[in-house]
């Protein structure tokens, strides 16, 4: 029988343990509300290296180091390792995992990489292939902007569209046995691309991607918005939040004020001059390792939806004059085991 | 049961049939030993688009259409499509794939990116998640020099280690039941890195990944090297051959005639002046899906273990005076279910 239902989703036969997770930041992410979420709160964006990129590959590092204390496991009983970032050629995530000496699968799906991670991962556990899987992603403000738009010393306006790339590691370990929360399933994206060019309006790029995901999900599963406590897309911040919620009602599903974006969540709109919000790899990443499983452990939440969303372009591709594509990843997270 | 065995190993209940598999390559690729194979060769570099990075997704999107084509299945039948290449953010990939609209997820480990991929592919399959996955991977030769290397106007002398990344891609359509060969097993590889710093070394750079990975597999397998008609790794050209076969013996195994490298088959290394051989995701993705699965189809190899290789650095990481870690994927496919 094969356990994938409808067109993109994946419902566990069995569904997976999320044993812990652990949350790395940077200072901007610790001023903003979700501060005392976080694991640890860099205030130096340099965490010490000497360049941004060497600063991305050791909060990695660390990161994932400390979810592996948090779990009491040790370091063989991890069967794969499952990482991505921005960084051209993943460098944030494989400079971050070499010395861990694990079976290692580097994976991209833009800013949406940390549901393919775990959703990946819970694949693995599932189909008898691990016990333990470590999954997790990052981004780096500073070597975004550098890889991404300008040069930071440039001093560029930004537009009021565009959105704040996270600084920050989040990351989860996955067991076939252990407490709540668990993966319940996996929506796998589809490439969207309704042929927005501004990469400084990411939210607009990636929200049409949310919306197929979202509606893929709702059909696949028989389920409606108001099943869960909280929809999560990953990182379109206020300006992709609203045309996602508008692109639903025109699919027939009410997003109502169950719904949020990681970008809103993580920075103080007012306070931070963060623009349309939060992106990046880290955005949904430590939003949900930080304050989503925290909350869901408390059982303040107790069935979420998050959808990390990704922007597939790169600066070579924008200067090419091509659209940019997107994709989204839903993962639904349970504190029971679900219909299963 | 875990269907993991030894550290890194996972060996498929019930192995996966190869349904069918596309190569396209350029020119230089048609001017080699396997021409013969590949089911298209453009003559044109730049497959009549304005610039190489367009020309790789259109091999990508070309060839996964072929692959479909040539399978005679719907699309509708593809569950996931799996795909990477070396182009920032795998826009070879994500621009390739973007028109199927399937369901995908983007993968990466350099050359490796192949061996991942199928591997990955396998893990869908077998674990019940999927019917048939579609995976593939790509690289370009000038889109390549021109990322990670010098401007091709430059004219740079090459060094006599450095090689030539393939211009292509290789695809494969996997299935739940079908026809041999079958991949049997799946190794994952480790990053290793041994402090090679120069980007004109790849092959010594990525050879102790593959030893590793290699040795991983017959340790996990209790297999011996001369269990295979044919192993080959993926880009480490003569060079990294060379290394690999020494450190082989170092670590008690013998590697015979029966060991090649996919960099060293596909171009004539006195004709062509390749240098150290062929390297790219293309390197051991197109001699895959064009010269060896046919090969498996006469029967003339009937067991064979690809261990596609990838370097892990970026232009930036270079800059920065970082090393070269490697990582290898280790992928056994045979024309019998094997001992299963």
């Amino acid at each position: 029988m094969l356990k994938k239902t409808g067109d993109q989703s994946i419902v566990f036969e069995d569904p997976v343990s999320i044993l812990c997770t652990a949350s790395t930041v940077g200072p901007k992410e610790g001023e903003g509300p979700l501060a005392s979420y976080f694991d640890v709160v860099h205030e130096d964006i340099m965490v010490g290296e000497d360049s941004w990129e060497k600063a991305e590959s050791t909060m990695a590092k660390d990161n994932f180091g400390l979810v592996l204390h948090k779990s009491g496991l040790n370091k063989k009983s991890i069967d794969f390792v499952l990482s991505g970032d921005l960084s051209n050629q993943l460098t944030g995530s494989t400079f971050g995992v070499r010395d861990l000496e694990l079976p290692f699968l580097g994976i991209f799906g833009a800013c949406s990489t940390f549901g393919e991670g775990i959703g990946l991962g819970s694949i693995l556990i599932d189909g008898g292939f691990a016990h333990y899987v470590m999954s997790g992603a990052s981004s780096h403000f500073c070597a975004a902007e550098k890889q991404f738009r300008f040069p930071l010393e440039l001093g560029t306006q930004r537009p009021l569209t565009s959105s704040w790339t996270v600084t920050g590691h989040g990351a989860a370990i996955l067991a076939k046995s252990g407490p709540a929360p668990y993966i319940t399933s996996f929506t796998v994206g589809k490439i969207i691309d309704m042929g927005i060019t501004d990469a400084n309006n990411m939210g607009a790029a990636m929200a049409p991607a949310a919306v197929d995901t979202l509606t893929a999900h709702f059909k696949d599963t028989g389920r409606n918005p108001d099943y869960y406590d909280m929809i999560l897309t990953g990182d379109l911040g206020y300006v992709g939040h609203e045309i996602v919620s508008r692109m639903m009602t025109q699919e027939g599903y009410t997003m109502g004020s169950n719904y949020s974006d990681c970008g809103i969540e993580i920075f103080d709109r007012e306070k931070q001059d963060t623009h349309s919000g939060g992106s990046g790899c880290a955005c949904s990443a430590v939003t949900f390792s930080g304050y989503l499983y925290q909350q869901m452990k408390k059982g303040q939440l107790n069935k979420i939806l998050l959808v990390p969303t990704g922007a597939l372009m790169s600066p070579t591709s924008v200067q090419q004059n091509e659209t940019i594509p997107g994709v989204a990843h839903a993962v639904a997270i349970e504190n029971t085991k679900g219909d299963n």
